[in-house]
């Protein structure tokens, strides 16, 4: 037998209506506003549910990744299904994925084989038009700047110094540098400029930390969109901005709910970039997820150096949420690459290569027990090479620590290969834990940056160089020093440097570059350059996607 | 009692269930996609339908317009209310509107006073999100362009004869001409670029002449982006990109159904400039519901020299549709203008200025009824300040030619202030016609063109000035010689002048650009430059725009 794509598994599934798997977690149909029988945005404001009691929230995190990703997501669906199996109420809360790669490299994602979201094609195309609804705000925001400017410029907005970028949804390099209002006094002011792809918005980043429609307009009002000429920060409040921004995300900001192919309620909103922004998704999906499910499954971007610490940081600290277990997902091949082994080896056996790679695994099971406070099951996401001898090498290192390694099969198997985490995953989420932050808000920026270094990077100390220094000081007078940070650093290497795999020791990280996103509420620290507009490969996926004469699309994956 | 706003008359309505309304005409909630309560998508193929019987289709146009324009929409929505009233089985086919405008000078629009389309809010923002995937579409064949050059440019696009702009659905004056493709060979191919707003988008003129999928994706492979470098035509098939398109617009084909405030249903679909594209609602809505209802009222942009031309000669030619009869929509304010008062003098009693103006909507009716062979009736769109007297002298003149007159009344109230309208309609769609086109297929351009001069706008001939002539022998011998002609002219005269008002005679149109949109299927003949990005005014309409903690927006108008 030929083994299916994931669009040809997603295919062959029968979905429920979403009146139906809402229904089953006790959401009524007069709470939905459906988008066809397959996907609905979920009209109820959890603080409305205050009085209701909370499930669990299940973080899934990863060792340091490989190029090719763990499959967190995959893991993840895999665990609900799993948990929906041994009987548990059990929901997911994951990210909305992007457009523009869909037609780049990758194709679509949702995760893969038997544990993925569906309808795939929906979700990877337009959804419920949440992206383009913030891409619309932020492009709306832009074109107010302009304007202002083009008007007479009574803010003194120094057109030099505009951080806020236009967006799309597209991997389009061409736009990553331009100039524009070109071409005489009636069509704007010439400046430099640039696109970023809609997930590395500001307003991506609000949309998912804020609490309601309320705290959204605040947040959005806050949103620094460059400087005067006298080094003032201006804001879309400034502009009058506001109102009409939320307005564009007055549907955008309600949860979207869609289902796993075994029928698990899935919450899919928000996408924010995993490096200069949080990585998780919004957290009024997580919360509304937390008052219907006993279990809500949840993912952080990358490893647990960075999604984890982030999600604790900053999701966590900024809406109040706690999470009851961690589970870490690990390959072998991973394993086999933090041990030394070139990429193209990793398939063959080498029990020498995975035990030469734990200190990886270990660095991070330390990581979430000891400095996040949270009890920890490694989940190896199965696949076809892995041999006994391999596994056995992780069990027996993990065994030393009193943590458990589960075999995960939920690609082939799904639910059904997710069981044995989700029995270990309840049991984990009953004990007590002792969850607490990396660093304190109080703490200067400089202590915090340190920390994260030294807690949970396992390096040195934090070393700002260049513009960073004088950065660093004007967001203290600003008034941003009490702002959780937002590391954007390789996510390949503990350390700043992608080639450090394993458990690197005696390293700094130098921090190039400190950004405020003022509205969303945190510094984004980069330790180097970060690719905010991706662009197309030589033969884009693009060319293969194609459509019936019935609407099938075909060429996704 | 104040008078009440567009906005908060449309919140004071009970809008019905979708499903209800559509159930009215036939079509069950099993083809509906849901777009929360009271938006749908209708998933059927009006192919489907070929056996059933169609209703009649009425046309709504207007005499030559002032600025603030004549009421077309206000109009047509009276009218089916009007119809429903009389009991007939009545539905309307309208344009979608653009969203940038929305925060620029006029707020929102879906008809007005009692006479509305709703949710106007949703309608009025991202609706069922057909215009997010216009954009898209066309902005992923933008993408495919650089990205082409950029990997080594094989198919040889002159990057100076790109005639294929990215859209954003948003006033922004500053991206009207951009240089891209900035700092260095990692980041695309400098050259000069610019945007237009999404409406003027080639994709959705394309998307409202499609028959069907299939149709669509054939159109979409037809679209000429630009010229190589030995001045061929390259298309989007030709970037392997069709599939791709067709795929990003599968949901946004299908037809939106809303209700007007007395439950009617609407099909709003598809929202093509009328100037540079045709300016009608899409075919397949149109079609969608005259297989659904016996009278359907749609309309056409400007007045009916531009609007109810290009419907006839581009929409029904290339579609088959054929109209039963026209509605002409007239006021006093405008008759007065034609007739040589100032715009500022409008408002009082001057019977003398409507007779003077008569003769603009005298050639109007000659028209609709000897060179379109409709039968035709007035529409007098009510103002307060309207006077007996000056309604009279209308009718009399009207009399002489054997047209009734009249009197609408809907802004104020609604289907009953139609019915009169809906009476007339229904007497006049039982008569026969000599429907027929201005101008045959296989006319010259040059003839073409003349025959819309003469016979339409009632001047002598269409002078070609410029590089028209090279471009008239260049599209011929291209293939192109059998489109029809899509005037992109002022719609203020029936000359290219706007200053020559009433019933210009002797004068003869310049043709300063012929440009092909070879995937809709016309070819546009441009009297001057047409505005393709409008700007925001200095204080935007989005200033007034907030929404509470509820979700609810105001200052949409």
């Amino acid at each position: 037998m030929p083994q299916l794509t994931d669009i040809e598994i997603a295919k062959q599934s029968q979905m429920k209506p979403i009146t139906e798997v809402a229904q089953a977690i006790g959401i009524e149909e007069d709470d939905l506003e459906l988008y066809g029988k397959y996907k609905a945005k979920v009209a109820i404001d959890p603080q409305e549910l205050e009085a209701k009691e909370d499930g669990k929230l299940i973080l899934v995190t990863a060792i340091t990744p490989t190029p090719a990703g763990e499959g967190k997501t995959t893991t993840s669906v895999g665990l609900v299904d799993g948990l929906s199996k041994i009987g548990k109420k059990a929901a997911i809360a994951l990210r909305e994925p992007s457009l523009g790669p869909v037609f780049g490299v990758k194709g679509g994602a949702a995760g893969g084989g038997h544990a993925q979201v569906v309808p795939m094609e929906d979700i990877n195309l337009h959804f419920t038009g949440d992206f383009h609804a913030i891409g619309a705000a932020n492009n709306l925001l832009a074109a107010l700047i302009d304007n202002h400017i083009h008007h007479g410029n009574q803010l003194g907005i120094d057109s030099r110094n505009i951080t806020w970028k236009r967006v799309v949804d597209m991997n389009d390099r061409q736009l990553r540098h331009i100039v524009n209002g070109l071409q005489g006094r009636t069509n704007g002011v010439p400046r430099e400029d640039g696109y970023d792809i809609t997930v590395a918005s500001e307003i991506m980043a609000v949309l998912c930390l804020a609490n309601d429609i309320t705290d959204l307009k605040e947040k959005l009002g806050k949103m620094i969109i460059g400087y005067s000429f006298d080094k003032k920060p201006i804001t879309a409040h400034d502009l009058k901005a506001e109102g009409a921004l939320t307005a564009l995300l007055k549907d955008a900001i309600r949860p979207n709910i869609v289902q796993t192919l075994e029928h698990s309620p899935a919450f899919i909103h928000g996408g924010p970039f995993a490096n200069i922004a949080h990585g998780c998704n919004s957290v009024i999906a997580t919360k509304l997820a937390l008052k219907h499910a006993d279990y809500v499954v949840t993912e952080g971007g990358f490893g647990a150096d960075l999604g984890a610490e982030k999600f604790i940081d900053i999701k966590c600290r900024l809406s109040g949420l706690k999470p009851s277990a961690v589970v870490l997902v690990a390959t072998i091949r991973a394993l086999k690459m933090h041990g030394g082994v070139d990429k193209k080896e990793l398939g063959p056996e080498n029990v020498d290569a995975v035990i030469n790679g734990l200190p990886n695994l270990d660095r991070h099971i330390k990581n979430v027990q000891e400095v996040y406070g949270l009890p920890v099951v490694v989940a190896i996401n199965k696949f076809p090479l892995d041999t006994e001898a391999e596994l056995k090498a992780v069990e027996e290192a993990c065994e030393k620590r009193g943590v458990e390694v589960v075999l995960s099969d939920v690609w082939a198997n799904g639910g059904e290969g997710g069981k044995d985490l989700a029995e270990k995953v309840v049991e984990l989420a009953e004990q007590e834990n002792n969850f607490q932050f990396v660093y304190d808000e109080e703490d200067s920026i400089q202590e915090k940056l340190d920390k994260i270094v030294q807690k949970v990077y396992g390096g040195n100390k934090a070393v700002l160089i260049g513009k960073a220094k004088r950065q660093m000081r004007e967001l203290t007078e600003l008034g941003f020093g009490n702002y959780p940070i937002c590391m954007a650093k390789t996510q390949y290497s503990f350390s700043d440097d992608p080639k450090q795999v394993g458990a690197p020791t005696d390293f700094n990280i130098e921090i190039k570059n400190l950004k405020i996103s003022a509205g969303a509420g945190f510094i984004v620290a980069l330790t180097g350059d970060v690719m905010t507009m991706p662009g197309l490969p030589k033969v884009p996926a693009s060319e293969k996607i194609d459509v019936d004469a019935e609407g099938n699309i075909s060429g996704l994956f």
